[in-house]
C-alpha cells in the first residue's frame, strides 16, 4: 500500500513537473526587476553549482525531504568556496554558521531539510565527505545544513529523513533544471498560507557591470501579506498575516545564493543580508517564528581555497572591489523575490498529516489579479 | 543678499509646508499595509517623543540641517530609554553604535544631519547634556549622531553645521506634526534622484494584540528603483539605478523608530532589522555607497533606565515576549515604507551647490501612473 | 578482549577518580584569583544545575565520550533559560548558537561531544525533549551541542557516538561533585600538550555585591604557552606552542558558564565573552583551529521563560544593572581559569587510536614549579 | 603662568623621557612571552607607522592630549588599508566602527584622546583630510576616533581638546621610539589604580613562520587585578578590585594593532580579538564601565586600496592562509601584555584636577616582588 500510493503520488508529481516547466512566473508575464535572467532562470545558472532533491511522500503521513546544494563539481573540502551567513531572523536551527562566519569559506555540500533533520543532514554530509577520495585524513567537517519547520503537513515528530536520504540527495545533483515546488526540502512547506516549496531564479548582470550571474535558491515556507511584483495579491485574495489579528506569520525560509562574481566574504555577507529585501518585497515580514538564513558563496576558479597548502605561501585572489558590488546587490534582491515567486507558482496542492491540505496559489485567479493592476499586459 | 535669499527660501520653504498637509501620500490615496497609522501618521504619534529641526539654507550653496528627536520629554540622560542599532550598510559615520549595543539603551537626543556634521553633532548633544539641570556631574556621553550625505547640493566641505545649530534644533522639539521633506537633515538630500528630505509615519497595532504604536522617522538620501505600494514608479518615469547600466545609487538613509510597547533591547535590534524590510519595499538596495542604518527605542515608562539606583537595586522590567512581536515587525515595515514616500511627497524643487537642481517628485504623474496600475481607485 | 580491556580501563578511571578528590588545583595550594569558590568548586554549585557523563573508552581506538549540562531539574523546553553565546574562535560545530542569539534563551540540556559527535548530539536531545511529559506538541528543539574534536587518541571517523549515549548522558545527570578529567566529552582531549578533560569551578561573589555564584565547566582540548596561576609551566616542562617553530597550537575549548544571578540575554553575553579572559590566563592562544565558544545562562527563577502563555500577558523580570555586572565578570575570568587548570590536574595519562599516549601533565613536577616561583608557599 | 607651569612641566616631561629608555619593562628584566620584539619594541617597528602627541597640561586641572597613529606616510584616505575593528567592551565612543567593518578598510589618522574630545578628533581628522593634497574632491571620511576618560585628574567637562591639537598631534607623527607614558591621549590616564598613559610593544614572528612583524599601541584607564608577567603585584601591593568589595574597575583602554603581514580585514578582526586576551593576562577584567576596543590594520604593500580604480578592474591581493594565521595571534597577545605594562613603567606620577594625585606604580617596589617570585633572575 505504502508503495502504491508513492507510485501514485510520484506520477502526479512527474505531471506536475511536466507542465510547470510552461508556468513559471516569468513565462505567464510576470517581469521582476530591471535585471535579465540566465538561461535557466536559476542558481543552475552560476557554472558548476548542482542541485538535488530526494523527495519524501510516503503514506498519508510523511511529506518532507532533502535538497542539496552543491558549490562546484570537485571535491568540495579539499577546494573550499569563499562564503558568507547572514541571519534574517534566527528562529532556526542552520549547521555551520559560526565557521563560515570564522573562515570565510564553506566546504560541505549545502544541505536543506525539515527542522527536526538537521542531525541527519549532518550525519548525510560527513558520510558523504569521509568516504570521498581525497578526504581519508579528515577528521572534521563544517556541515551546512539549514532547514524549514514542515509539520503541518508531515509528521515531523516522527524523523523521518535519514542520513541516506541526505546522501541520496548529494548524488542526485546535477546542472540543468533544477525541481521546483513540492520537492526535495519543500516538500512539505507552506507559504503565504500556500503550498510553497522550492524555487529559484537567477540575474545576470550587464556587461559593463561585469557580466556576472548570481543565482539564488528558495525553500519557502513564511508568512506575511504577499505582493507580487508589488500587487497586493495576498489582501485580494483575502489571505495575510493579521486578517484575523491573531493569525500568525510564522514559518521560515532559507535561501542560498550562488554567483561565479570574484566576491570576497565580506562582500558575499553583504550580498546575503540583501537577499532578506527580495524577501521583504514579497511582503515577507520575517516573523518572530521565522527562521530566516542567507547562505551566499562564490565559485569563482580564481578564489577558490585548497585545503592544504604549502607552508606560509600566500593566497593570491582577485576581488571586486567594494565600488563595484551594487549591482550585485540588486540583482541578488531581483532573484530572490523572483525565486520565492517561482517556489509559489511551481507548487500544487498537498494532502498531508491528520489530512490536512494546503492548496497551490491559484495561478488563474492570480494573473487575473495582476492583469487588473496591469502588472501584466 | 544672503539674508534677503534666505527669507526668500523660507517663505517658499512656508508655502510648501502649508500646502504639504493635504498632500501626505495617505491623503491622496496611497494606502501603504494592512495596519492603520495613529493620528499624526507621525513618530509623534509615539507619546512624549518630540521632534526639531534646524534648517540651513543659506546662499547659493548652503543647503543642509539638523533634525533631532528626543525619547521623551524629561532628562534623556538621568532616565535612560532601552535601545539598538540595526545597520543595514555601514557605509556610513553614526556615532555611538557600540554602547547603545552594549549597554542597550540611548541617554541623549538623536541627532540627524550631515556627513561631515557628525562632530558638530556630538558637540551640541554633549553641550546640552552638560548643561541640563541635574547632569552636573556627568562626564561621559553616548551622544547618537546619524548622518548622510548631502554634498551634492550642499557645500558640504565647507562645514556649516555648528554645535549651536544642534542646540536649536533640540529646543525646537516638539509633539505635534512633524515637519517633512527639505527640512532639517533633509534639507539638501537626494532620493531615487528626486528630492528626499524627512519623512515619518506610524502604526498603531491591534487592540487584540497590544495597541501599541510605532513610530518611523527617516532622512531619505538614497536610490535604487523606485516603487510606491508596490507600483514601479521609477521604471514608468524613466529614473531608476543602473537604468543606464553605470549610474549608481550611492546614498543613505537613517530611519529612527519609536515605540511606546515594552519591549526589550534585543527585540528592539529586531524591529530595526525590519525596518530594511520596509525600505527595501521602496525599491531601495542599500548600494554600497549607501550608510543605512537604523535606531529603535522603546520609551515605555515601564521599563526607562535611571542613571543611578541604590546598590544592587534590581530593575523591574514588564517585556512583551518574543512570541508577540511579529505586530510590532509588520507595523516597522509599514511606517518605514510610508515615512519614505512621505519625504519625497513632502520635498519641493531645491536649487543649490554650484547652481544644481534636485526636483521634487512629480506627484500629479505620479498619481497618475498610480491610477494607470489601479493602486489609487 | 574488548570487554577485558574495558573493563581494566573502568577500573584505572574509577581508581583515578578515587584519588583527584584530593588532588584538585586549590587542595594543592594553588589559589587562583581573588574571590572564593562555591562549596564544591563546581558549575553544581549553582543551585539545580546538574552534569552527567557517558565515558566511552572501548578497545583500542575508542576513547570519546558525552558531557550533559541542565540548566535546572524541570523541563527545559517547557522552561527555558535566558541564555547568550559568544565565539571566541569559531572553528568548531556549535549547534544551536543562532536562535540562542535571536531568542536570548535555551531550552534543551547543553550537551559536549566530539566534532563529528554533533548529530548524535542534537538526535539525542530531540528524543529526549520530544519524549519528555509535557512535550507531546513539541515539533521544534534547539538543540545545543558543542564539541572538541578528540580525533588524535580517538577513532573519530568511525563516529562511535550514538544518540542513546546522548541520553545517557543526560539521564546521568545529577547535583554534586562533578567527575573532571578523562570523562565525558573530555575522554579523548588533550590540552597544552597533556592530557586535558572535563574541568570546572566556581565563585561566589561577595555578599554585599549580591552574594551570587558563577559555575564554569569546561572541556580542554586546545594549546599555547600554558600558565597556572602566571607561573610559566609550559616553557618550564619545555612544553609549549611554536617552542619549535612550526609546531601548531590548535584544538578547542567549549565552555558553559552558569549563574543564579538575575541576569538578562545581554549581559550574559558580556559574561561569556570574559570566560576568553580566563582561558587567556592558562596561556591558551585561541589559535586558527580552535573552537572556542562559550554558553552562559542564568536559572534565577525569577527570570526563567514559560513556552506558553497567555495571550499579550507581559513577562516581569527582574534584573542585575548594568553597573552591577563587574563583580560577575571577574568571578567567571576567575572560575575559567581555574576550570581549565582542573581538567589538567584531574587528568591521567590515556593510550588511544594507534597506539598513541598523552600523558597527564607531571602534577609533582608542576608543584615544585610553583614552589620555586613562590606561588605556592 | 600659564606658559610657565607648561614650561615645567614640558621640562620634567622630557627628564622623564630621557630616563624612561632604560627604564622599560624589558631592559628592567620582565621577559614577557616566547616570541621576539623588535628593534624598538614599538609599535613603529612595524615599517611606516608613525606616532604623534600632542599633550595639554595646563595649570591645575587640564591633564589631557591627544595621540595620532597613522598607518602609512603617504595619503591615508587615497590609499587605504585593511583594518578591522573588535569590541572587548562597548562602554565607550569610538567613532567610525561600523565602516571599518562594513568597507573593511580605515582611511584616516587614528585619533586616540578623551571622552568629549572625540568630536574635536573627528573634526581634526576631517580638517587634515580635507586639506591634503589630492584629496580636494571629498566629500565623506570616515574618522577614526578612540577614547579613554581622563576625567579624575583632567577637567574632562571643560572640553579641552580643540582640532588644532588634534591636527598638531597628526603632523608631529614620526617613526623612531614613541613617547610612552604621560603624554598624548595618555597624559591623565589611571591604570590598575596607578598612573597609566601610552604604551607600545612588538613581536616579530619566527622567519619560518613568515618573519612578520606586529606592533601594538595601548592607551591605558582601566582597572582589575594586576599581574606582571604572572605574578600577582596588585594583591602584593594591596590595590586591587574589589579588595574592599565595592571598589570599582571602571576605566577603558584602546588598543591599535599595526602589522606588516598580508592580512585581509576578517584575520585582523581575529587578531583584534586575541588583543584582549593580552589585556586579560595583565588583570584587566573589561569591567561594565570599560570601553575597550581594538583597531588592527595592515599596512602590506601589495594590499593597500586605492580609492579610486579604473571601472571593474579587480583588487589583486596575497593574503595569509587561515591556517598561518596563529603565531601572529601569539604575537598579538604578547605584544598587547607588554605594551600595558610599558605605559605603567613609563608613566610618572601626576597631580591634576581637584588637587588628585595618581602616582606612578612604584617601580622598585614592583621588581623586589618580581624577584621574590623568581620572575626576574
Amino acid at each position: 500500500m505504502l508503495q502504491k500510493s508513492f507510485i501514485i503520488f510520484f506520477i502526479s508529481l512527474s505531471m506536475s513537473i511536466q507542465v510547470y516547466a510552461q508556468q513559471r512566473a516569468r513565462d505567464l508575464g510576470i517581469q521582476i526587476g530591471v535585471f535579465h535572467p540566465g538561461p535557466l532562470n536559476s542558481i543552475t545558472d552560476v557554472n558548476q553549482v548542482t542541485v538535488g532533491h530526494k523527495t519524501k511522500i510516503i503514506g498519508e503521513d510523511i511529506r518532507t525531504g532533502v535538497t542539496a546544494i552543491l558549490p562546484h563539481e570537485g571535491n568540495l573540502f579539499q577546494l573550499k568556496v569563499p562564503a558568507a551567513v547572514f541571519v534574517g531572523n534566527g528562529f532556526g536551527k542552520l549547521a555551520g554558521s559560526t565557521q563560515i562566519e570564522e573562515l570565510g569559506n564553506i566546504e560541505s555540500p549545502i544541505i536543506l531539510t525539515n527542522t527536526l533533520g538537521v542531525s541527519a543532514g549532518i550525519q548525510g554530509i560527513i558520510s558523504f565527505i569521509l568516504k570521498q577520495d581525497g578526504n581519508e585524513q579528515v577528521q572534521s567537517v563544517n556541515a551546512i545544513v539549514g532547514e524549514t519547520n514542515d509539520g503541518y503537513l508531515n509528521d515531523i515528530r516522527g524523523m523521518h529523513i535519514s542520513k541516506e536520504d541526505v546522501m541520496e540527495a548529494i548524488f542526485d545533483a546535477k546542472s540543468g533544471m533544477v525541481q521546483e515546488g513540492n520537492v526535495g526540502a519543500g516538500t512539505g512547506t507552506v507559504c503565504f498560507g500556500f503550498k510553497g516549496g522550492i524555487g529559484t531564479s537567477s540575474r545576470v548582470i550587464p556587461t559593463a557591470l561585469g557580466g556576472y550571474t548570481v543565482g539564488v535558491l528558495v525553500q519557502t515556507n513564511f508568512g506575511g501579506v504577499l505582493q507580487i511584483n508589488g500587487v497586493p495579491i495576498g489582501e485580494e485574495l483575502g489571505q495575510y498575516s493579521f486578517k484575523n489579528q491573531l493569525e500568525t506569520a510564522d514559518g521560515s525560509c532559507m535561501i542560498i545564493i550562488a554567483t561565479d562574481a570574484p566576491v570576497n566574504e565580506r562582500n558575499l555577507k553583504r550580498m546575503a543580508q540583501r537577499a532578506m529585501m527580495g524577501l521583504a518585497k514579497t511582503g515577507g515580514i520575517a516573523s518572530n517564528g521565522s527562521g530566516d538564513y542567507v547562505l551566499a558563496f562564490s565559485n569563482n576558479p580564481n578564489n577558490l581555497i585548497p585545503h592544504e597548502s604549502k607552508n606560509l605561501q600566500l593566497e593570491e585572489k582577485k576581488y571586486l572591489r567594494n565600488d563595484d558590488m551594487t549591482a550585485l546587490f540588486l540583482a541578488t534582491i531581483e532573484a530572490t523575490e523572483e525565486a520565492i515567486i517561482n517556489s509559489l507558482f511551481a507548487a500544487h496542492d498537498m494532502k498531508g498529516k491528520n489530512g490536512r491540505t494546503i492548496n497551490a496559489i491559484p495561478k488563474e485567479k492570480v494573473l487575473e489579479i495582476m492583469k487588473s493592476y496591469n502588472r501584466i499586459r
